[in-house]
């Protein structure tokens, strides 16, 4: 039977499970593929860590870069994360002519596009579907299953972290600050939850997504991202009553001026499926000119469901590691020369609809001299909630949704609101999605 | 360029948009794929019709034996639908050595066997992501996202004709007989509703998942339907008022006993994203033993959406037309000597929860009557509801949520219960599913 010979770079949680899913699932794999995919080498510091997985079964290495070298391995499997060493090793492993399957995105935001200009010159495959996502085949998706759609844009709940703590702030009612310690108690977040709460592990993933959805180069330095820490109960609150959920969205689209990039909090309407996506749990919609809103939902994070992923890659691997290059599909899921440039938008530039709360004094005239200000910037209202001031106070919330327009717009229309004296202190403003159509 | 020759059979709703995606999206079809692909003819009996939506720039038959015969045809596109003369057609282009695209559920649940054999033999392509979910790349993610799992089971609501209807009959509280009309007048429904109001289209959609899930063959004539027309307004309410929602699903189940193959009118927690899909849109649920549920939504129908599908399959056959085998996917994902011939259980030997409803004469002791039967049977209870007997009547609605059970056990309960002397008339039975894990 035909071998794959794989180097497994890693063996933590999601190279455990990998090692877990390729062995417990081997005949079944075989009867797909018609491939015995072997591990022949692990390589990790870890060494006890090794042994104790693999059973003893495999050859074990602390040295990463022989495994890249090792002449027994066709397909390099990098779990290492981070973006120094383990580009350093994808890049040694294309250079020997190695396949790789990486569910690194943070290398592949930053580092992609020199990873794929190496792999193509060298001719082998580097696949990431676990990049994004976990175990949802949304790669796939987007570089296959939906390719004959221009496609529109795609916005997803792509960090299981933040919609942790979003669906705990608003089924318990407490504020951030009161659930990020459990979710790192529970282990739904890290010790330092910075690159997931504050959306740039998101940003990782969207940038990917992107690339391949509209055919252009990785541009995560472009992308704007905004996270959920500053996130209030009461605005959550207000959402709620006027039908919408708050989730921390990564939004793509392509427009005529260039590609929208941007990863923050968004009112959702709560008629969508997306909108009911809770806890740890991932979705992703992606909207092609031809299908229409399309919704894939699943684990995007731990052991097995990445090492679904990354499996999936290895058997595609087995596949097409001996055609040619016209015969697979091509990393950017567009013909290399077809990649085009295309300008990311700053965040000013993009159109949004707005959700607004202002805090007023309770006088006459108040909201009449908002209204004015937004009409005259053409912007509409298409709701609002005026509460009562609470007893003892003389200052009220006022919360407004607007119809989409161009976020400077937004933004010089909220500073001359702000200007008013009847006014108290800043605006929040949360951007808001259709997502329908 | 590589150009890939299209002959399109069948003009109509799916052939037509078949041929405006192509046409509209043919830059980015060919950025994405390096290939022009070209529609060369079209048959069908309305030439007439075929002229209009070409614009005459294509060759046009209303002989379909011509296309598939046509030496300048490479891949043949069958939209023709039903199993006579598309069955024809779709083995003479095989014979002829051309690789073909079909939407046809029907054809492939119940001659898909003998077409892949044929196909195998000839070593040409035979795709069809549009004959299940429309334009949800659902046969994508069975046969290659998903591939790295063992596949347990699948769930699906695979018909919008039916899903509109229940949605219209739980949003309007009206009875099947009352949506019907309108669904017709509104194009949800056919003149002749019964392929899809009695599950036949659903099951032909399912068998098909469940052959690639599994890797089994078509077993089509085992599968067991039960349709939505004799479904109850009263039953949607209790369901309603016991937090869930009832849906028309295709299940499929790999068991050790065997393959459960049924499409019928199923309770599922409103918790559940299935639950909460609605009009005449469809969604996938599929569980993998590595990834856990993953879910795929969108539209199941219409020309654009299933097009979308169609025109991706042409892109894999433009990329993999000069693979060989070993570099395709195989026919039912699994390869051809690993296709494994798994019975199908009968319904009797299904394991399910259940949703009773009985009618009872209030009188005491009814209940203990009853619950003794099932507890004599070791069927648990989940929930029950019992209600007031309507003014001027004694008798009373009691509802019953089961835990599971198998169908032969819970049907030999109802026996008994119906010969109960205080129970009115015939029980009402639904099956229930969890989905969650």
């Amino acid at each position: 039977m035909k071998q794959l010979n794989v180097g497994l770079l890693g063996i933590g949680t999601v190279g455990g499970g990998t090692y877990t899913v390729l062995t417990r699932n081997a005949a079944e794999i075989t009867r797909r593929t018609g491939v015995a995919i072997n591990v022949v080498q692990v390589a990790d510091k870890n060494i006890e860590l090794a042994k104790k997985v693999t059973s003893g079964n495999v050859d074990i290495t602390d040295d990463a870069f022989a495994t890249v070298s090792n002449p027994n391995v066709d397909v390099v499997v990098e779990l290492i994360g981070g973006y120094g060493l383990s580009k350093q090793l994808v890049l040694k492993a294309i250079e020997n002519g190695k396949h790789v399957v990486t569910a690194n995105k943070a290398l592949l935001a930053l580092h992609g596009n020199e990873i794929f200009a190496a792999a193509q010159a060298k001719g082998v495959i580097v696949a990431f579907e676990a990049a994004v996502a976990g175990g949802i085949p949304i790669i796939k998706a987007l570089r296959e299953g939906l390719g004959a759609n221009k496609i529109e844009w795609v916005a997803g709940i792509i960090n299981g972290t933040t919609n942790f703590i979003l669906t705990e702030m608003r089924e318990k009612g407490l504020a951030y600050q009161d659930v990020i310690g459990e979710a790192q108690r529970l282990g739904y977040a890290e010790a330092d939850p910075t690159f997931d709460v504050e959306g740039i592990d998101a940003a990782h993933k969207l940038t990917i997504m992107s690339a391949i959805a509209f055919g252009m180069p990785m541009k995560f330095e472009q992308a704007y991202t905004e996270g959920i820490t500053k996130l209030q109960q009461t605005d959550m609150q207000y959402a709620e009553e006027l039908g919408y959920r708050v989730k921390l969205l990564g939004i793509t689209k392509r427009t005529e001026k260039g590609v929208e990039l941007r990863v923050h909090p968004t009112l959702i309407s709560e008629k969508r499926l997306i909108a009911n996506v809770n806890g740890a749990m991932n979705a992703v919609v992606v909207k092609g000119d031809a299908v229409g809103p399309t919704l894939y939902y699943g684990a995007g994070a731990g052991a097995e469901p990445t090492a679904s992923a990354v499996v999936a890659d290895l058997m595609d691997v087995a596949r097409l590691s001996s055609a040619s290059v016209e015969q697979r599909v091509p990393y950017l899921a567009f013909q290399p020369n077809s990649v085009a440039d295309l300008p990311v938008l700053p965040i000013s530039e993009i159109n949004s609809a707005y959700y607004l709360r202002l805090r007023a004094r309770d006088k006459p005239g108040v909201l009449a001299g908002v209204t004015k200000i937004l009409a005259d910037k053409n912007i509409s209202i298409d709701a609002m909630l005026q509460k009562e001031p609470a007893d003892n106070e003389s200052e009220a919330d006022i919360v407004i949704l607007t119809h989409v327009t161009v976020e400077k717009n937004m933004d010089a229309g909220i500073a001359e609101i702000e200007a008013l004296p009847a006014i108290v202190g800043k605006l929040v403003k949360i951007r808001m999605e259709e997502l329908g159509r």
